[in-house]
């Protein structure tokens, strides 16, 4: 299959796209067509086409056979797609508000047609610049506990879940994760980028032997535990948002594993934020910290005692147990994207973009601390209040 | 895929069975082939092919489309005679003497011919009738070290493992592990089977909260950790034995599950002849359980030490963590088949072919007592000796 769609596969120009757009009957007959290149050029194009006479516009998204980074530009696979596609849709069935509409596909041209959501914003990019986003935490620990849910063994029948651990089996984008978040920045690895001031917290790291064991451990619950259907790359850049909607995209990543991977990745976004914000600006991240475990909590519970078909959901302490695996993993999910967005290969631009050097290296440190303290300390945080306590500590 | 399979199965008769294994190019070209019928005609036919002058033999195994239990016929998939042809192959690359060598597979007609072992005697009914293999429990030490390690996260690349945790997807018969073992004998389901003085033992079982929360772990363990390829059905039925051979077969339940499964069954199945046996004999057995545990254990970190490709490897307290997680799910898999061996659906011959009735309860309720200690006691028995001492002290 892979062979096949290599064959047929054409990278597609501004006027492909527009031929390929007229072909979907999505826009009347007459209908004039325009049309923008928005992708950043380094995974997939991102052709933005409208009819400027009636408004209508989408979004064709053709990923490319190749990955651009640090200047280098290596293989990859194209399956990657398809694995979006199919989990943009999956998600659909439990949160149709909350992604964008799938209104085509197409695997040999690696391409998915979708609902234009350019009137929203990059999560990351409004948060860095302080926007409101008062729906952000709800709409994502909805996100979290419907997807999340649904797609483990206490909602599906084991055919089914079983079936789709198979279909998204997704060994490239996996292994991405596996290196540049569990193993590379935990080692002196050519991939690392840091500031030359932080060799010294870096080595610390390095020879930190209880703080590498507690990774490992990570790593193998990465590798080993097929729990959900994760989204699996779910960081604020991953996320368009305004003041009364919510949007998660780009789910290339996804694949069965543990529940607390996508919820670790995203608090630890919104960490950073709280690291670089002052008094005001970071209670209202640290409010969004506390309400996505709160609804993803409280959401995933309802659900549990609702529509669960696990023989032993109301034996007593089992879902309390769940929830506690949940919770640790969480927390020490997220100290590892704390450190590999600080010290790995691929950074987050609200640190980096701080002009100001030893203001950068601060919040850096700290991220790097917090990281570390909450994969240490993961099974002495005992509630989400007890990571609100440890983030004020930093700016007392 | 299954339906094609399915149009063109055709269930054997001794006439086909013989006129195929002359299609095999095995036997010489006028050998004159005599087969019988060995199966238990439950799941599969099994023809016993042989030419009586060359005393040339071979297995021709084909799996019926449906199982036979408690006098009812329910359809089962034919995938099964696949993943057990794949599982002997793949078992054959790290233990080519501890399984049967597979000569050919047909997966039109769910076949697989494979080595003639009839000389060999299941190693369950040996055991019962104190036969003496010393080599058992070194040789499956052996066989559970070198499968296990060589088909996990340490031994395999990701795009392998990732591979072969598809091509293994084993719903169906994972299904019926689910049910039978850890979900019917601890609720009052229509599939238990036990003696009505039993009665107020099963009720303590179904009754026991903080029991029936840790079997929950378990299965939740078996659901969703894919750490390695199993056996998936490694009881002293699956085990061919003399005093000097030892074969493993009938993988058809084999899928990637926790490694500790297939130890714990094995080891399950050792201790019900602990419960059952006199001083000495009974010490035999101990020793071997002490042994499968000691030859597994000490294989697996040689293993470790001179093959694990896991970046982590070196990371102190790393090997450690493994090895402990896998004695834990040991031996609460353990408890689990003791107890389902008691009161579920699929009895064993040790403990039902015992005639004196008060005996046969008596040591039914041993295996029980066991079993649940296995179970709540996991994480405070610290290593094989413990375990050898719970068993001895039944006997006090």
């Amino acid at each position: 299959m892979t062979i096949a769609t290599k064959k047929q596969y054409k990278s597609l120009t501004k006027v492909h796209a527009i031929l390929y757009a007229k072909g979907l009957h999505f826009f009347s007959e007459d209908a004039e067509l325009h049309c923008r290149e928005i992708g950043d050029g380094n995974l997939n194009y991102v052709f933005h086409i409208k009819d400027a006479q009636s408004e209508r516009s989408l979004i064709i998204k053709q990923a490319l056979p190749y990955a651009k980074v640090v200047g280098e530009s290596w293989p990859l696979t194209l399956k990657r797609a398809t694995i979006e596609a199919i989990a943009l849709k999956k998600q659909a069935e439990y949160v149709p508000t909350l992604v964008p509409t799938v209104y085509a596909t197409d695997e040999d041209l690696a391409i998915t047609v979708m609902e234009d959501l350019s009137h929203l914003k990059i999560a990351r990019e409004g948060l860095i610049h302080l926007e409101s986003y008062p729906k952000l935490s709800r709409d994502i620990g909805e996100y979290l506990a419907q997807t999340l849910f649904h797609t483990s063994d206490f909602a599906l029948h084991p055919f089914e879940k079983k079936g789709l651990v198979s279909e998204f089996s997704n060994p490239e984008l996996c292994k991405i994760t596996e290196d540049l978040i569990f193993t590379d920045p935990f080692f002196d690895h050519e991939t690392n980028d840091f500031e030359p001031s932080l060799r010294a917290e870096v080595e610390v790291i390095w020879n930190n032997e209880r703080l590498k064991l507690e990774v490992a451990k990570l790593k193998r619950s990465f590798l080993t535990e097929a729990e959900a259907l994760l989204h699996g790359d779910l960081h604020t850049g991953s996320i368009f948002a305004s003041e009364t909607e919510t949007k998660v995209i780009d789910p290339e990543f996804a694949f069965y594993g543990p529940i607390g991977f996508d919820i670790g990745i995203f608090l630890a976004n919104l960490i950073v934020q709280s690291i670089t914000r002052e008094t005001e600006a970071r209670n209202t991240i640290l409010q969004h910290i506390e309400q996505t475990w709160e609804v993803f909590s409280s959401t995933f519970s309802t659900l549990w005692k609702s529509k669960s078909i696990e023989s032993y959901k109301d034996t007593k302490g089992f879902e309390e147990y769940v929830l506690d695996k949940i919770f640790r993993d969480t927390l020490g999910f997220a100290g590892c994207e704390l450190i590999r967005r600080t010290i790995g290969l691929a950074h987050v631009k609200d640190l980096d973009a701080i002009v100001e050097e030893e203001q950068r290296l601060h919040f850096k440190k700290q991220a790097l601390q917090v990281g570390k303290t909450l994969i240490l300390k993961r099974y002495d945080l005992h509630s989400i209040d007890a990571v609100i306590a440890l983030l004020e500590e930093l700016h007392k």
